[in-house]
């Protein structure tokens, strides 16, 4: 199921790429036409990061888990669906940026929303194999209470970007932003891991 | 031959997106435009759940598998021919829920023809596998007459969704669904298995 | 190196679907335009084919090569360079045959030639891995020296393809589908492999 | 976390065939049109290359570390970030060689760029493995060493090709192309490895 998923995770990720595009006239210099996409590259690297973060966290989560049930694989796949649609959003977000305007707002709420169902299918897979340590393998068990912890903000991070763009575009855009470079940062105590 | 195979349904699936537009007079709200997409939204979120439990069920069927033939490799090919396919009449089924009119029921009579098509190559393969538990695992003959009886309804099934098209659309598609999420739902004494 | 490379067959095979699209007036009935896309449909079908056939044979020798030189990685990228390639010789193929006219022997030509370029280098890696059994596993030498007689056909018969081409079109594109059925079919004394 | 990289290695190496077009007037032989596609074929041939050496390196990289740490998966992460980008850039010198003209210059060094920012990105993923040895595995020393040393060109190599691209804009092009080519060469004293 990991090799799976990490394949469905790995490309979503490069199609990312697909999205981005020069646009405006093309009599303008390219140099120009170039700085112009850079809502495209915004887009790009927000969702890359935080998609790659996804991977990283799910990875961690499956080196927990030591047998699969009918529940986890419907988790994965309602996960991985949600996944998958990000380049759809991220495309639309990086189109509105560019044209400005009132349907700005509506981009960001699109492309946080996204995010909260995202964060929403984490938490489900994860309680479908932590509740009880019932999926997770002997030994695991207190490996596995820090993930639970970890995972307590993601939901009410991405909510609150979501919110926050009724308030402020830029700033629920921000948050987006934010959560994702947090999660890059040094973690304390980050105990090396058997490659 | 499974890590091909898992790549190219995890490929498949996730290429599924890069069919999902906007479309229509873009004079209309984001909003607006984003709820008109209602369309490649069903497609998407049919063809990922429908290619996603093929994937799973492909992924049980070779756990019991233990050899293979030359046989094996083009059945396990020609199935995968027709799961690659997928996005094709899932574009075209959005397309024409969209515009509405006559064109709706030869959208879904093909797009329901696509996996009756993935039912039959799924049926071969088994049958090529399991027919006198050929290149089954010693000790696995149980659970892969299991598989057998399980595999019963599939052809059965999408004819069915094929059939009702003619008679009514929505009944026809929305069989397709029903297929889905039934096999979403949880399964009596689904056991655990060993990741 | 060959779950990379299995990468690269499994996403240029799947990628093909792309290249599938509804053409002509929009007025005309959906039906007749599905089946207007027919050349879509056979430049799929063969490049899927040949594509899958090509990634079989690559398992089968990898299967046998133990060691890995520099010679060996560049022998392989470059054979992927080509693999890659096809999906845009078989967009060409697809677009002409549809248009009919003077351009489809140039476009077979291209879709051929492309074949033969890569059982040019299909041979080349086998060379390097095969040559004196340089890379070879102990005790596999015979099973590789009947991949070595088995891959005499390859460039002979996509260079008929290809000469055939400017004695008659059909003749030509049928015998690269020919060569992928032949591929397909039963083989001799075909001993099943442990999976 | 390899079979991950692996996997965006293996797609942004395959997305790139998306971005060769056959383009001008549709009035012209389609030989003509072939021909007419050469900034395509170049801009496909140095990048496929260029990734197809890094995901090489990447992977002898990997098989001297043998532990993972927070710093790593966001290194990787980062490489990766630059590393799927590459079709932009190589869609943008195609069209701009294409047309000919100022722009060539611009394009040349936005394709160059990305290489330098991945060679940046290659040095911060191996300084996070190997200062110290950190994360390289017993026995593995004086391997990582040599690493450390053929890394030392990547930078400046690609930062002159750059630079050169101000003074001549083939000459620029022309060293990115050399660089690929280099890397394929025969390397002296190039022991075989296990597969």
């Amino acid at each position: 199921m990991e090799a799976f998923s990490d394949g469905v995770f790995a490309i979503a990720i490069t199609l990312l790429i697909l999205e981005v595009h020069l646009t405006g006239s093309s009599s303008a210099s390219l140099a120009h036409q170039l700085e112009k996409a850079w809502p495209s590259y915004i887009g790009y690297v927000i969702s890359f990061v935080t998609i790659g973060i996804m991977w990283a966290n799910h990875h961690a989560m499956f080196r927990l888990i030591e047998r699969t049930t009918h529940g986890l694989v419907v988790a994965n796949l309602l996960l991985l669906l949600c996944v998958s649609f990000v380049p759809f959003p991220t495309k639309v977000l990086a189109q509105q940026l560019r044209i400005g305007g009132q349907d700005q707002r509506t981009a960001v709420l699109f492309f946080s929303g996204t995010y909260v169902a995202i964060a929403v299918f984490y938490n489900l897979l994860w309680r479908v194999a932590a509740t009880d340590h019932r999926l997770i393998a002997a030994g695991s068990e207190s490996e596995a209470d820090k993930i639970t912890r970890a995972f307590r903000f993601g939901i009410p991070g991405y909510a609150l970007a979501t919110l926050l763009t009724f308030v402020a575009v830029p700033a629920g855009l921000g948050l987006d932003a934010a959560l994702a470079i947090f999660y890059l940062l040094p973690r304390r105590g980050g105990a090396t891991i058997e490659a």
